[in-house]
């Protein structure tokens, strides 16, 4: 163990060398005793994401290996895609107990362990993306998260954001609320219940099995994320019309959940490396997708012939009567989802004013009076 | 110097230690060689904003925590407020030179060393928070900005941004172009250069300038930030009326440059750390800006009165007008601000297209079908 001291002239800062244990020269006392030199670690991280996948497994990846770099390569972080380790739902429970140290996945599919999880993703008519890391990061959101997570023994972050997610591909017309009755669409969670009591038929199909079922005319419609992960699925080649907006995941956010007694045994700067390879994640994600989405929308529009259709009104109005029942249902089912609603609705109608006189507003008068 | 190795029974994955010198164990080349410890190294971050300024200032201490903090105090960012070391417009030739290592300000303030700088910050009628880390993280900017800033021997991220900057306070109604003309505008950069061409007499002065020139009446007028940042300062009490949309700076983007020398001598792990604790910093900046925005506005309209107006569509039609010609007079300047102009637009125009069936449409059908 090395101790080296190294007083600057400038100033009356005195810098500790990497090895030091830390030292009595103005060093904020959250630091002393970190820069002792990591403790080798190999992390392992389990997805539910695809190997590779565009956006979401890359996503996963990135993670991983900001993890591995910034800790030069004492927390070497090995990544499991979705089956390599577990199954993509059963990512969770390994975090739970152990048998994995992280995972990348999305919260909204744990709601069997507790329905709240689902506003840590994403609800119909919810928060955007900066809503959501608003709620989160500084709205209480991240204390609730923490509070539910530690039940299982997990500890989470905020580690990407896909964006506005579209409505869908739709192979006929939906010119009004009759239209959409007795449709089926696969769209899963909370979107798919409001679909219901709107009178589609909605179904949970698993990426993999959508396009044969859109092509074999088993649905009449599906959502999958948006522009550039849907282009790759190719489903404009079965469904002519892609509806807009989406209102069922206006800003999906991912996170990584940590084994908790893992977590409570890291240093101050192992968690440091952990926390800012998730937010840089998701500072990457959001840039990644409003980057391709537009890219991809481009060339389905261009290149492929997609039409692109408005929700009608009536439609937009039915949905959100239903999507206030939906949320209500939930919150009343314990006490922490309640509380979680609560904060989650507060935040989002300070965050809605505030997008109505700024980004909302400002979009709109850019898109009419403006062109380069 | 410690070599260990660790065999998982798991799997294949072999795991070195964190001061070990890279194994043959399936680690990416890119990682070979590092984790061989980090150098000592105190590293002056000169800011161009005031001490704890929320928001501007604490977004450069959190920059300057993260690096200390992830580096395990080896790397120690010892942090100068504006005019500690040196003054605010100076930060720039500082970091050039390297009299300091790294700066944390608004890239707009280097416009006097090439007209391109401002397109890495925020133009009018340009792109919002989530567009400009589009283009700048995926859609060429960042290649731009590093060769832009490589001229003067520094190396640039982003690590911040404000948001939305609403169009400002008034002492009188703006019902129409006619009433903008004459009147006294605090409004500085080419926001400022617009509003002169549609008749307004725009002034720049520096932030604590501003209060006492309003309550005198110097000025009829002035933009700063948006409710967070305003509410501090109290324009509320001198001038009643809130304008929106902001056009001026639609999402300003902050930024780190860091001294090129110093980060060609940088190993992967300490560039990976710097690069880390900027983008960290840039997703938390946003989620303060929006959670604050939201509280702030809620304050200035129930607690303080204030009265929000939206500028008449024959005030952003000329502010358009005359942006287009102001940006193309800019991008005319020279070769790189020329090929900057064209990277922008060609991001802003996809991004856009985007926007419009995604964030801007979404938004404004939540707000007019939903309310919890």
């Amino acid at each position: 163990m090395i101790k080296r001291r190294q007083l600057l002239t400038s100033g009356a800062l005195v810098g500790a060398a990497g090895l030091a244990a830390g030292c009595d020269c103005g060093v904020p006392a959250e630091l002393e005793g970190v820069g002792a030199g990591l403790e080798a670690r190999t992390l392992k991280m389990v997805t539910t994401w695809p190997k590779d996948f565009p956006g979401l497994g890359t996503m996963a990846e990135r993670t991983a290996r900001f993890v591995t770099e910034m800790s030069g390569g004492a927390m070497r972080v090995q990544l499991f895609a979705a089956g390599e380790l577990v199954p993509a739902f059963e990512c969770f429970d390994a975090v739970s107990t152990g048998a994995a140290d992280l995972y990348h996945g999305a919260e909204y599919y744990w709601v069997g362990k507790s329905p709240a999880f689902a506003f840590f993703t994403a609800v119909p008519f919810g928060m955007t993306a900066p809503e959501i890391m608003a709620w989160t990061e500084f709205g209480g959101g991240q204390a609730l998260w923490d509070e539910l997570s530690a039940r299982f023994n997990i500890k989470p972050f905020a580690a990407g954001n896909t964006g506005h997610q579209l409505a869908g591909w739709f192979k006929r017309e939906i010119n009004s609320l009759e239209d959409l009755r007795g449709m089926k669409i696969r769209m899963p969670g909370l979107g798919g219940e409001v679909l219901r009591r709107v009178g589609a038929s909605a179904v949970a199909l698993a990426g993999g099995e959508i396009y044969q079922a859109l092509q074999s005319g088993a649905i009449d419609g599906t959502e999958w994320v948006g522009p550039w992960n849907d282009l790759a699925f190719g489903f404009h080649r079965e469904a002519k019309f892609y509806y807009w907006p989406g209102i069922h995941e206006p800003g999906a956010q991912l996170g990584v959940g940590v084994n908790l007694d893992l977590w409570n045994e890291l240093s101050l700067q192992e968690r440091a490396i952990i926390r800012g390879a998730c937010h840089q994640a998701n500072h990457l994600s959001i840039a990644e997708y409003m980057h391709h989405s537009g890219t991809a929308l481009d060339q389905l529009i261009n290149d492929h012939g997609v039409q692109l259709r408005k929700l009608p009104d009536d439609v937009l109005a039915a949905l959100a009567r239903e999507t206030r029942v939906v949320l209500e249902e939930t919150a009343r089912q314990d006490d922490i989802t309640r509380r979680i609603f609560e904060s989650y609705k507060a935040s989002l109608e300070r965050s809605q004013n505030w997008g109505r006189i700024s980004d909302e507003a400002y979009m709109s008068a850019r898109r009419s009076v403006f062109t380069f």
